[in-house]
């Protein structure tokens, strides 16, 4: 099945259903399948995914034809079942193949559509009872089976830790590693988490910081966010974490109007230091194309003036103390002293993180972060299961 | 003006208008300017932003202050103008004291916001007849100045070149970090475009490259991409660029239900090879909050195939057509050689790029490519600006 293949590309897609019966109208090609479904496919789609060595370059795997070469009134002159594939010829003489189980995984009827929807990993949200998913450093680094449950985790829940990590600095880059390259910020590649004398942000001083995502200040907030502990010995200084989405989802439901400003109003987040200015206007919820809950954005240190409608100001302020308030709530709250050896993984985008004052003067106390983006896990995801 | 400075932070806030008169309303405060203007600010926005050293600490100039710890029903016990400042007292006790120039750079009245909004840089829209903005390396890397007016070029515009830039590998990258640190991908920090045996994108082949936008696969495109020349001694290859903005502008006049289309209907662009698997679904133009057009997403040959409704599916063939046929019309189409130690820097979500096809076999051809996004170019440009 070569053709089919220059599509499909590294995935297969298996069969899951013969093609019964196959009929030409106007504009479209109806496909009756073996067990009932039907699926309309346009002449123009099937034309611009034909898989033929000529319309796809091997090497690549990439389309070389480009479907505005091709005529809007194109139709099939014949089609048929040729060894179980779809075959066809044009109007103009080209002639395509598709493989049934390539053709019924990208089929948009709209049973198909719904099926695909339903498919598609969710969200398990979490409150204070969550049972933290932790895995070793050794197993991670070795076990490809092993890396990939953790990343699922870290898809699907938002918050892992992972045990048994080397104290040395720098060892959170190898397991970072472990999904692909580090982003970088103006804080760096890795950055320290200690208490300077000239702090660029608060997150650098002994305070204790409220339950916030790290740079809301960029367009992309970072995806994941790696926490190593390397010394601990002082007093205070607990983790503490929420599941934005299931805060965001309380509020959907116990106050809606609060819910829909902090979708539709936008806030202004900042960082300034001698060298950088960083500012982002975004709404702290964002939701995806489906109306879910895709993404918090929230850093009360680093907001700026809310500027909305006179009009609106009043719901906006009573919406933000809302939210606020909702991460202060123990039904909520994860509260975790990490100890030297373990690291923190989450969705910096989803998983609010915050630390409890620690008192310096009481011994050392030293973390490492770094960020990696959303793209970056979900494409390791997809590799491995390949 | 201390404590005005603790927020102003490093901008400064200069006077425009003396505070005429201050009235205390129940939820509000009405400040009345000497040129008329009244500005409403309510009691909770005020507390929020109050800059004193116990709500903001001086050092990271970030807010310590939380509002949710703050009575919802505070008003001022008294307000009056002390020494030109607003000067609060709260019924719980604490004062506060606002800069005038701070005041009206940040007051919400209709009238003030629309100011603000008016003042805000706008694209610079251009085709076929543009006027390269064309900077000197040694300028660019010596004067702030021209660095700035470089950098505004790129804002606006999206399109600049330099020249007279050193033809060593890795030049580039002198350049790119004038701005920030560079954006990585799994193309590397810097990547070679080159004709390969092995190429994993047809950008890596000696292909004609039609207009597109690089890595649409991800979730947030790349902001800048900067091209140089190190060699070109092959025949063909010829860049190609058109303002994305442009043609979507165009594309909202001349054909509105086609314009929507590509603003609603998502599309996925994937690119897979042996170690990764980036797929992203996203629409082919995004508006901003203001409904303007904020981002072109295009590459076909990373196209994947479109899924949308039975009735959806021709409109978005319509309107996918459309659009690629606009990109090949002679108006929008500026088409120039670049030679070595020329490099071009462009919006990558705006600007759409091409390469005619070149003939490996008539002499050497090698650019090196890297990416930076808007985020470090806005910061830079506002620190130029202080």
């Amino acid at each position: 099945m070569q053709t089919a293949a220059a599509v499909a590309d590294f995935r297969t897609y298996p069969k899951i259903c013969d093609i019964a019966d196959v009929r030409v109208l106007e504009d479209q090609i109806l496909v009756q399948w073996v067990d009932g479904r039907v699926s309309p496919f346009h002449h123009l789609w099937l034309r611009d995914n034909c898989p033929c060595t000529e319309c796809v370059y091997s090497v690549t795997r990439e389309q070389v034809l480009e479907i505005v070469d091709v005529d809007a009134n194109l139709s099939a002159a014949s089609a048929c079942i040729d060894q179980g594939n779809l075959s066809l010829e044009w109007s103009g003489g080209h002639r395509s193949q598709y493989d049934p189980g390539w053709l019924r995984a990208h089929a948009y009827d709209d049973e198909s559509r719904a099926e695909r929807r339903a498919a598609k990993p969710h969200s398990q949200l979490w409150d204070s009872r969550f049972q933290l998913p932790a895995f070793e450093y050794k197993a991670v680094m070795e076990d490809p089976n092993a890396l990939l449950q953790w990343l699922l985790a870290l898809r699907d829940s938002g918050l892992t830790q992972i045990r048994g990590v080397p104290t040395e600095p720098g060892s959170l880059a190898l397991i970072a590693k472990r999904i692909s390259f580090i982003r970088e910020s103006n804080f760096g590649v890795l950055f320290n988490v200690q208490s300077k004398a000239d702090a660029d942000s608060n997150a650098y001083t002994a305070f204790n910081l409220p339950l916030h995502t790290d740079l809301p200040t960029r367009e992309l907030q970072p995806g994941l966010q790696f926490l190593h502990c390397l010394v601990n010995d002082a007093s205070g200084g607990e983790s503490i974490f929420v599941d934005g989405f299931a805060i965001a989802h309380a509020l959907r439901t116990e106050d809606p109007e609060a819910f829909r400003a902090l979708c539709e109003i936008p806030v202004e987040f900042r960082n300034k230091d001698r060298h950088s200015d960083y500012r982002r206007l975004a709404p702290i919820i964002a939701l995806d194309a489906l109306g879910e809950v895709a993404e918090i954005r929230m850093a009360n240190f680093l907001r700026g003036p809310f500027e909305a409608s006179v009009e609106q100001m009043p719901l906006l302020y009573r919406a933000y103390r809302r939210f606020i308030a909702m991460t202060r709530e123990d039904r909520f709250r994860l509260v975790k002293r990490l100890n030297p050896g373990e690291l923190w993984c989450f969705d910096n985008r989803r998983t609010l993180h915050a630390r409890n004052a620690f008192d310096p003067s009481s011994g050392a106390r030293h973390f490492q972060g770094c960020y990696i983006d959303r793209d970056e896990l979900l494409s390791r995801i997809l590799v491995l299961q390949r």
